[in-house]
């Protein structure tokens, strides 16, 4: 990402409608709070559900697509690679692959995907990771399709990273 | 508690207003998958920020207080004891002290504490826990009171326990 951030931390990626927004740790005794998604937030568009992935280092998650819901994500706990891909025929960015780190403490922020992208994710850290995940739909068998981690549909090898 | 469940696993508490649910733990290569809040849930209200709190092993958070805000708390990650403490004139319930534990595997559950009552929370792994919240109003600091973990205003000795 070489792009400026905006004022709320927010900036745009590579790939059209992907967003990542720097989020706040607080420093407390007994252990920081973590920020992760107001309903204020520019990112915010609905609640549907909150939930989360346990990932274990070095699993692999992928490739998952919602046609109609979007994805909020940030690792309270752990590091985890989230790759994105764009095969929207329509979008300015068709094409396009972008990989993130999500976790504490370089790589807390917040992750958004719109629907219609393939993303997939995996375990970076030595001890489990726990990757939440604040969507605006609350999850329907229907609107989730799935393809192998290694589909020769998607340009990007999971094993040789 | 003592009381039978409801279909949807939910379940009050001796405190009135404080439930509990059982939330589903899904099985997957990888790491499981751990609900929390739909918007369809019977204890969600509205949603207004979703955090995490980091509890560090034998550390103590407490107390606190929200005028307005309800918190939904589950652990993903570690174990924490919650301490709910009645102190409002007019319930039921009044002068009543709960404790319950959060964390997987026998106690991945969400808790949900309504406004106007005491709460706090302590680290009862050897691991850092992650305290999820997801509450129905964002946080606004004139909505939050705070006494100290030993306040004599509250019937509850955390060192004891």
């Amino acid at each position: 990402m070489v792009t400026l951030n905006n004022p709320d931390g927010s900036a745009p990626c590579a790939i059209d409608g992907v967003w990542t927004q720097e989020l706040s740790v607080i420093e407390a005794a007994g252990g920081p709070v973590l920020h992760m998604l107001r309903a204020d937030s520019p990112l915010f568009r609905d609640f549907g559900e909150i939930y989360f992935s346990v990932v274990l280092p070095g699993a692999v998650k992928a490739w998952k697509l919602h046609r109609e819901q979007s994805q909020n994500l940030a690792a309270p706990s752990g590091l985890v690679q989230v790759v994105v891909y764009d095969g929207r025929p329509s979008s300015p960015s068709m094409g396009k692959v972008e990989s993130f780190l999500l976790g504490r403490p370089d790589y807390y922020r917040l992750l958004h995907i719109p629907p219609g992208v393939w993303y997939g994710f995996a375990g970076r850290s030595d001890a489990p990771a726990i990757l939440a995940n604040c969507v605006d739909i609350p999850h329907q068998q229907d609107d989730a399709f799935g393809l192998d981690a290694d589909s020769s549909e998607i340009p990007y090898a999971w094993n040789g990273r």
